[in-house]
């Protein structure tokens, strides 16, 4: 059944009505009088509807269903990443990020970031475009937000404020991801925070350790950065039960 | 330090000996006398060397020190993935695959796939290029093998002989992969089916159950094609204590 974000929608008595951008929408996604859709208010609520109208200015449905989105996960997980160099691996992050179910997606300037994130701000609109279409696709029931966070600094402060803060890191002193959630199955909240290409440099680790992030390692496997993040995120799915 | 797989090396009294497309390997990583490597041979021990001699012809080596690769996962997953339409989700599978720890990979045709996989033997070549790059650049002790499956029918097989066979399916009557995992910490390989673009049909998963295979839901959150194998590879890897 087509689902989809519904901006501006306005659900009053049983009917749902759809103006602007959502009734163009539905007019690309050819809906019809009769045809079923379920409209998501972005913030865990699904609408299954039923359409009655539908022409240039408006479509009006019929709600037929109201239960909250049950693809949202139990913990919520904010994707921190080191700028990659290129779009190609950014929108790879942001996309499967939100399939595999982050909550939220940052992108800051570290040491070693190739990428020259002048005026990223621009991108931004891009990005979230990115994260609407995943978020679609993959039947979330919220739009993860993307976001510029600036400095490596700045992305301590948003892991620190989260029941759970990862720094994951490919070499010297680490505790294992496993022992770590292992032990923290029913947080709420977490981060998880990656390199760019270049990695983090020793003293970044350092840092992390210092404001009391836990520096994580996945093995002796070297990840790309946009795979870490992926990788690093399905494990916590799974350790919170959030894969069942 | 530079890492390579070596296809005809010659390892004999402390010395590696490389010739052909080794020695031409090494000229393009621009290696020279006194550089170290490590050699990796393929088969889970890795080489680490000290060049005395560089040429065209061929590389001398003296080895260092002889030690098992220690980024081998202790489970040998094959994925097994319905065929997707065109070339970079194909190839993504390969790439991510490989850094998140598969063994082999392996591709089937199946009753949604959408592409058209005449001859897709044509394109093993290429498919094992990328495994190869992908394991030098993870720093994997072995070259997951590609191969082209042929039918879903072929793949069950596959995943018959392996200590756990898992058919990923998005609807219906299905086990929670956290729960058939929970229950499967110990063993030593698994597959990993996952389908086209266009998912499986209901008659695809009902034979994945009939002939034994664990039907397994990832949630509700649908993962496109080239994720889903990814996810639930990384899901494994950690349940199997491969993430620490």
């Amino acid at each position: 059944m087509p689902r989809f974000f519904i901006a501006g929608t306005n659900i009053k008595g049983g009917m749902a009505v759809m103006k602007g951008r959502d009734a163009e929408h539905a007019r690309v996604l050819r809906l019809r009088p009769g045809d079923d859709v379920i409209l998501c208010d972005g913030e865990g609520t699904d609408y299954k509807c039923h359409i009655v109208l539908a022409d240039k200015e408006e479509v009006q449905a019929e709600v037929l269903e109201v239960k909250p989105c049950t693809a949202e996960p139990s913990v919520k997980v904010t994707l921190l990443c080191g700028l990659p160099k290129g779009p190609e691996r950014t929108e790879y992050i942001i996309q499967k990020g939100v399939e595999a179910g982050a909550s939220e997606i940052r992108f800051f300037r570290s040491r070693y970031c190739v990428a020259n994130p002048e005026a990223p701000e621009k991108k931004l609109e891009r990005w979230q475009r990115i994260a609407e279409e995943a978020a679609k696709q993959s039947g979330r029931g919220i739009i993860p937000a993307v976001a510029w966070e600036g400095e490596l600094a700045d992305a301590f402060n948003v892991a620190l404020s989260r029941d759970l803060g990862l720094f994951m890191y490919e070499t010297g002193e680490r505790e294992s991801l496993a022992s770590v959630l292992e032990l923290n199955k029913n947080i709420r909240s977490a981060a998880i925070i990656t390199g760019p290409e270049g990695g983090f440099a020793e003293f970044e680790a350092d840092l992390a350790r210092i404001v009391g992030l836990h520096v994580c390692s996945m093995g002796e496997r070297i990840l790309r950065c946009e795979t870490a993040p992926i990788v690093a995120l399905s494990a916590l799915m799974y350790s919170t039960g959030n894969l069942a």
